[in-house]
């Protein structure tokens, strides 16, 4: 693709040479010929040991460059978008494995790759273009949609349901059983009924070896467009927004509500019945609390706070040494005072 | 079922028609005709927008309902139970799936269903009733009990033992290595023999993706009905008791005791060697030290605490900053009194 | 195994019978006639329970044993020494079998083990020795070496690089996509780019359903030596030295650095672009901030502070209540001079 293709495509404003072929991203620390990168600060820029044939950089960037550059409003952006453009993940060509096993009554749509050792259960129904890699395991009644990437050893219990364009990275568990139990006295305990279901919507993409547990009697749901990291816990219930980004290892109670546009980080844990209003920006390793309303803003800590709030009072903390030195230092004076009395 | 079967078969005392059927349970805020669902708390119930047919109510309650209702002790437990009956888990059908490699050692009991790519290795025992779903993986000189259900992918390595009614969902790893290596100076690490067993007693679930280490020397062992989340880690030699409950993403380190009808939430992690003695409960993200003793109680943070406590000293930091003005208006006090005197 | 043999071997000092055959390594607790068990401080030992007929003892050991013992520096690293002999893990005959998929191009060593199910992908290669379990699933253009396991269950993603002597745990993820979306406003998430590799260095041991995700455009490295336990994060670019341990649970963000011979508990989270310089070691549960440098010393808490610090300031806070009561009789103090001059 050429320079000046890719500023046109990108709305951006080419300086420099615009017929070069650029054939791959990179890093901007270890591009070579025919790359392109990108920087977002409009900072002077150290092309000593570089030698890319493009970079994007911010609009407001002015400074001379050895290379064509592309002006953007956002460059991590523009660069993201080029690379699915130069770097389209490899579609494998529609194939059923022979060793698959796909029942009778399962519907397969058209450009479908199925890999080897793939079960796909009774009434399943599997979209166009969608590609699912060995040993995934798809029970009964499941649909997925379009062009939907679900990769080995995935397993996805009866009935859920998966959008279009979604991706279920590795080891990912979709519809086991959530955690709830009756206590029956001495007797220990009886299982809640978890006969519920999930559905992911449309352009999901979930982590390595996470798991999102189907509703004890409703639904799980996580919305569209929503970003899930490796070894998260969803639990049974969980109504997830659209647009909703959660970092690894993080895990989310029953029944709790995260809203549209929230970012989690890693680690987080928050409680049942929970509700993360829409625009909240959830630090890593912070503990929500049981039916905790957590507004947008930042939030940091367990349990959880504003991250202003909890600054304050760490400085407050941090400041315990020196009020103990102060009221010392009053007990002498008021210890003057009193012997000055006598 | 009728509702008359249900309020005799649970003990209860059935108000309103008897004769109605009921096909499922069903939450409350959702619930159709032919449905029975439950509340906790005998107070009003606005009962305007469902549908049920029958409802399980505490034996104080005493409004009226527009349908039948059924008075007991617990009606969560009670629609736990009758749940397990409307909607018992559907069994598989007896039948080696054609793909299943089965050792020619192993004792394969009657009415068991192995699916597709399933492997059980030399010397294995299957019990009765049990089904092994697709892609799980057993050792060899496993012992896997009667009416189990081993969900797909799940891997049991080398001479684990699992009891009768265990649920191992999606993901398990059973006797994996334990964590334990040995410095050897500047050569690196050589590791500490991980050639012990995993027992699994009776009536245990296990949620996807958690792992159980086999012991280093001696066993790791999960007492009868103890109950486990998902993506929780249970490391060698520890030692769980009987109707222990273990939230999601919760860790155990080595040789850790839990007693009896202990319940641990989630994200929680416990130094090795630590004892929990029966009747404790353990908060989400708590941290539990190496070799702790933890009484029965409420615990709760890093390093955990009794609940009290930890209440007490949260409020106390949060009232640093009232102690800090405080002891500026002494100051001031105190300045007045010496200007005074001068 | 004559325990006069195993002495020589491990250059230590004989006391009592040499040519009593060893069997097996065991628990001291547990130890039996044959055994040959361990301690490590040179304190009194009660043996009254115990029939091991050889002990590792520290070389300071001065007390009566009635069994033979062999003084050595580090009494638990010649037992897990002499249990690598004893116990060394039973390998598989060389055989490919017959329901594996292995692509024409793929390179397979002499005498590797291809367990069943298994699928090796276009032109990845298999060093001599190396045993894949069943069910493992490796990409293309995938590189194992020499003498590796691969436990049921592991995914390869396609260019990953797997050193020799390497163990993956069963349900390993290696080089998954890493976790990396830029905002395009109301549009959501545009993926960055993940289009890295994995390299993992020799005697490298990973835990059960850990993750290691691929480089976002360069590599995520793992270095020789490195032991990391179940259920780890490894997000894209992360650079881990030689002889790190990692425990149970922890997440490391993107492009974070750990250098050699570094300790990391359970739980740990770690911020994006941290360094943790060679020779530190941090507590379970520990957040380190992204852009933090932790430097060599032991560090505990979140976020992450030297563990000295950590207990003075957590004394401090207990502390509190003191000071309250302290500030309260000044006031008094302060009253009586108030009223005694008036």
């Amino acid at each position: 693709m050429k320079i000046s293709e890719i500023a046109r495509l990108l709305d951006g404003r080419l300086s420099g040479a615009g017929d070069i072929e650029i054939f791959r991203v990179a890093a901007f620390e270890t591009a070579l010929e025919n790359e392109i990168s990108f920087f977002e600060k409009a900072e002077f820029v150290d092309q000593a040991e570089t030698q890319e044939d493009c970079l994007f950089v911010p609009e407001n960037f002015n400074a001379p460059l050895s290379c064509s550059f592309i002006q953007v409003k956002n460059p991590k952006l523009a660069f993201a978008k080029i690379a699915e453009i130069l770097h389209a993940p490899k579609k494998r060509k529609p194939e059923i494995h022979r060793t698959a096993i796909i029942a009778e009554t399962a519907k397969i749509g058209t450009d479908v790759f199925v890999g080897a050792f793939v079960c796909i259960g009774e009434n399943s129904e599997v979209g166009s273009g969608t590609q699912i890699f060995a040993n995934a395991k798809i029970g009964d009644a499941v649909k997925i949609g379009e062009n939907c990437i679900v990769h080995p050893n995935v397993f996805i219990e009866n009935s859920s349901q998966i959008g279009n364009r979604v991706t279920l990275h590795a080891g990912v568990v979709i519809g086991a059983d959530g955690f709830g139990f009756v206590r029956d006295g001495a007797n220990g305990y009886v299982k809640f009924p978890q006969i519920g279901t999930v559905v992911i919507e449309d352009d999901v993409e979930i982590g390595a070896n996470s798991c999102i547990d189907r509703g004890a009697l409703g639904e799980t749901r996580i919305g569209e467009g929503t970003k899930i990291d490796n070894l998260v816990q969803i639990a049974h219930n969980v109504q997830i927004g659209k647009r909703v980004v959660i970092a690894a290892q993080t895990g989310i109670s029953g029944s709790t509500i995260i809203e549209d546009d929230c970012v989690i980080g890693g680690q987080v844990g928050m409680g049942d019945h929970a509700k993360v209003l829409s625009g909240a920006i959830i630090g890593s390793q912070a503990g929500v609390l049981p039916g905790k309303i957590v507004r947008a803003g930042v939030w940091w800590g367990t349990p959880v706070q504003l991250l202003d709030e909890y600054k304050r009072q760490n400085a407050h903390v941090k400041g315990i040494t020196r009020l103990k030195e102060e009221v010392k230092e009053l007990k002498k004076q008021i210890d003057a005072l009193k012997n000055a009395k006598e």
